[in-house]
């Protein structure tokens, strides 16, 4: 009698399973139309084919403090491969202890941005690759120098002969073609989230999934979609509510400084949500430590949302399911100086 | 005919390459009686067993910029693993940009020097490894600090549970001989002069083996000799011939700072040689950054020796033979801070 009523009992939860096993489809393929799992690379640049002797050319230069004027900063100083591809500090620390504008966006996934930079300034990972080199505030080089630092060090004649052949190639688009071709690698497949894209409904919990279902719901998706959940296009910081100073300082209107067009003040690139775990602190400013609490202020900022406590802890679950899995990467060895390179800037 | 003309005039030369091959063989054994080859890893520790799991924290903790109050500085920052195992700049550069007083001394065989530091007031790695971390020009932290900040950081919890047990075990004592533990691993043998040393009398060229001769014959040995080709032992710089101000800035006066004896003024650590070609600029100030120079200078300085051209070339051409085989040191992951992380000091 008592399996009788047991199996009766289980009949009658049948379709209130079948019900749930339905919403969970239905989230999967909704999450499967906003969003693309990350395949395994190589990743394929157009105009620049990424090669093994060009990829472990920029590997050295991207850990080579020698492209600093100072012989000190590296790619890797405020990308740390380390920790989240970023450098953890609320903005950028560079030559000559100067603050850069600018909380230092993380080099992983990056190749799969629409534009690089809080404003997009730079429409790819070798354009990007120029700017802190030269920055004053950064690396604080110029073309010239990191050309003639180079130059004069024999150890690297040979692999960047490897990657880009015979002849005069050691040259300033060259070291940006080569950090490129690394930086295309630095991709972080094999997130919870990729594998649930991929049709493994159990790669997130009850709250996580309920997460990603609030994170559609309130439109996050709107403007953090794609493989990088984000990272395609621009929208201005507060676009219902503007936040406050500290998030948003007056002087720095963002996108407007490259476009000059009206309706670009205080606009910035969605961030990608890949990785947010583990890039604090966020925003452009820096100035929030707690993932928490950048849900909260997007929610206001962004969509007028009122998201209660719930919601919050699990939008950031969800968001803890993006993190994935980063590159191995062994300690490039960055060929010595002689007594005619040039002497670092102190 | 002409064969046995070829033959009887082999015959006269026999005796001179036998000569030769004396010769040869008297170097080598005097060589042997002087230095000894890098023998494999595990260097041993007598106060601190160096097990993998240490050595794995070590390597985290040495390149991870949190140990340093910005956030910004590592011990790698100083102590390059892809340069020579120093920064290659003539003194070092740290917290809020200030200059350190000394040159970076190489992390690379540092194990077997018989103190740290150039004044060798640090009498093990573990004891310099907490220098550098609360030097208000380096990294510019506390023990405190860097304790908070570790456990703050829950990723942290079990590489340290692996290497030292259960409890309380993020102390500052322990991230110093985890990173010790991993220095010890920081070893490069197989330089030319290793295999020279064990026996194969090929690994130098004729040139190597003139400059090892000229460098024994006048009395370099007398203070780089050992393992290390140094590192044992304090001299006064300027023991024959008081070098120009700018090498020996009257204000520091190296050992006499630790041990306040009279006779140790302006008396520092012979460095070790090995790596010497990659590890410019030399000596503590690192205001040299051509090996010949340096050459000269110790000639002049410390032997009173007159070292014509062909006499530094062919030393200069044995100091080459110094650089080892670097160990391959795959980047670490950093376990990711946390909102609780205490905040950089920028």
């Amino acid at each position: 009698m008592k399996i009788l009523r047991l199996i009766s009992l289980l009949m009658l939860m049948l379709p209130l399973a079948a019900g749930a096993q339905n919403k969970e489809a239905e989230l999967l393929k909704e999450a499967q139309g906003l969003f693309e799992p990350i395949d395994k690379p190589p990743v394929k640049i157009t105009d620049n084919e990424i090669t093994p002797a060009k990829i472990e050319l920029g590997k050295q230069l991207y850990f080579d403090p020698r492209l600093s004027s100072s012989g000190l900063i590296s790619c890797n100083t405020c990308h740390n491969l380390g920790l989240g591809g970023d450098d953890g500090l609320p903005v950028a620390i560079g030559h000559d202890w100067k603050k850069g504008p600018r909380n230092s966006p993380t080099v992983f996934n990056s190749v799969f941005n629409a534009a690089q930079f809080w404003d997009g300034r730079a429409a790819d990972l070798k354009e990007q690759a120029k700017g802190p080199i030269q920055a004053g505030v950064e690396m604080n080089s110029t073309p010239e120098l990191v050309v003639a630092t180079l130059k004069s060090i024999p150890g690297y004649r040979e692999p960047f002969a490897k990657a880009f052949g015979k002849g005069d190639v050691i040259t300033f688009d060259n070291v940006a073609r080569a950090i490129e071709a690394f930086e295309a690698t630095l991709i972080t497949p094999d997130s919870a989230f990729d594998h649930y894209l991929k049709g493994d409904q159990s790669a997130l919990n009850e709250q996580q999934k309920r997460g990603l279902k609030t994170f559609i719901d309130q439109s996050c998706a709107s403007c953090h979609n794609g493989v990088n959940l984000g990272g395609q296009n621009y929208f201005p910081f507060g676009l219902v509510e503007k936040p406050e100073a500290k998030l948003l300082p007056p002087g720095d209107k963002g996108r407007f400084a490259i476009t000059n067009t009206e309706g670009d003040d205080y606009v910035f690139r969605a961030s990608s949500l890949r990785n947010i775990a583990i890039t604090a602190p966020y925003f452009h400013t820096g100035q929030i430590r707690d993932l928490r609490d950048a849900i909260a202020i997007m929610a206001t900022t962004q969509l007028g949302a009122k998201m209660n406590d719930k919601d919050i802890d699990d939008v950031a679950a969800f968001l803890q399911t993006l993190t994935g899995k980063k590159p191995t990467v062994s300690y490039p060895d960055l060929p010595p100086s002689t007594a005619k390179t040039p002497v670092p800037v102190q």
